[in-house]
């Protein structure tokens, strides 16, 4: 190798998930060979992103100001909250088009071996905000996994202790999956929440 | 999408190759979320290179400084040059430890329709620094392909005329390959260039 910034930048560039030493190494020489423009605008972004970017103080997703522009979106529900794991569930949820309402990232899921108690979800602030903001419904979207789940019941118990619907998204054979590719475990699930036709 | 600073960082994400909207959001997140050290670093090493990289004058190769490390280190082999396409080809050639002389980088391949001539590729450089520098074998590592060949024979010829050895890389089955997979043209070379078993 003969040049020590390039050394160094492929070195840097093996931070980015599933990037390991060939693809850092075509990144960098991609970016120094043919993309110089899109490789300052890369330094540039990250730089902005990390000096601006924090933590919304009522949803706690990512947010460049201290209330995030969903949150500060009146025209949005704001009497139903969609609760998730993470921002990128986050933006899951938006590109489906399919929900108006607020949010609120756990940040994780419960799991205590991992350090994850409820102090470390903010579950304390979404309780108070489930009593102070009106909220009529909770749609618990975190992950269908056993931690998931119990993250889920966690916050439903809470919430129906004040009265406050809770579901859970619906748990089927996904737009497209064909019967004989689908575990077993989705297709029981499907058949015991199978629905009538009118 | 709640976060302005994240979308830019998200698009220009994008400029690295293979990295598509999915890929780029789950680099900006991870950064974000679990490695904010390595994001600096990354931000940090890509402007550092770009401030600081540039071509060898001798090889063409990225370099540091007005001449590269293999250029400059006097420990290798003077009087043999090994004629790359591309940076990344250095590396290849380098990782193999078989190569001990200096190398060429021509920067693309003969492809007068894409503008690429040999005033492009610094054939004239290379002619002078055949001349002048002692030389006495020229490997030919263009790939191959049609236009890789072309270069090659181009080079070659230029080579001979001034009485030095140029030699091609051997082509045939890769290590660890199976007859049954490799190609119809690979093997015809293969049988080729057959060697006799002393």
């Amino acid at each position: 190798m003969s040049s020590s910034s390039l050394e160094q930048m492929i070195e840097a560039l093996k931070c980015l998930p599933g990037v390991g030493q060939k693809s850092a190494q075509r990144m960098a020489l991609h970016l120094l060979e043919r993309d110089q423009q899109g490789a300052r605008r890369i330094a540039e972004t990250i730089t902005q992103a990390l000096d601006t970017v924090r933590h919304c103080g009522k949803c706690r997703n990512f947010s460049d100001s201290d209330l995030c522009d969903i949150c500060s979106d009146e025209a949005r529900e704001q009497n139903i909250i969609c609760v998730v794991e993470t921002p990128a569930d986050v933006l899951a949820v938006e590109s489906s088009a399919a929900f108006r309402g607020r949010y609120f990232v756990l940040l994780g899921r419960l799991s205590p071996l991992d350090g994850f108690g409820p102090a470390q979800l903010g579950l304390e602030d979404l309780e108070r905000q489930l009593r102070e903001d009106g909220i009529e419904e909770v749609i618990l979207a975190t992950s269908a996994t056993v931690e998931g789940d119990i993250t889920a019941q966690y916050i439903a118990d809470f919430a129906t202790r004040q009265g406050i619907t809770s579901s859970r998204l619906a748990r089927g054979i996904p737009l497209g999956g064909e019967l004989e590719f689908v575990d077993g475990g989705t297709l029981s699930r499907a058949l015991t929440g199978r629905q009538q036709i009118d």
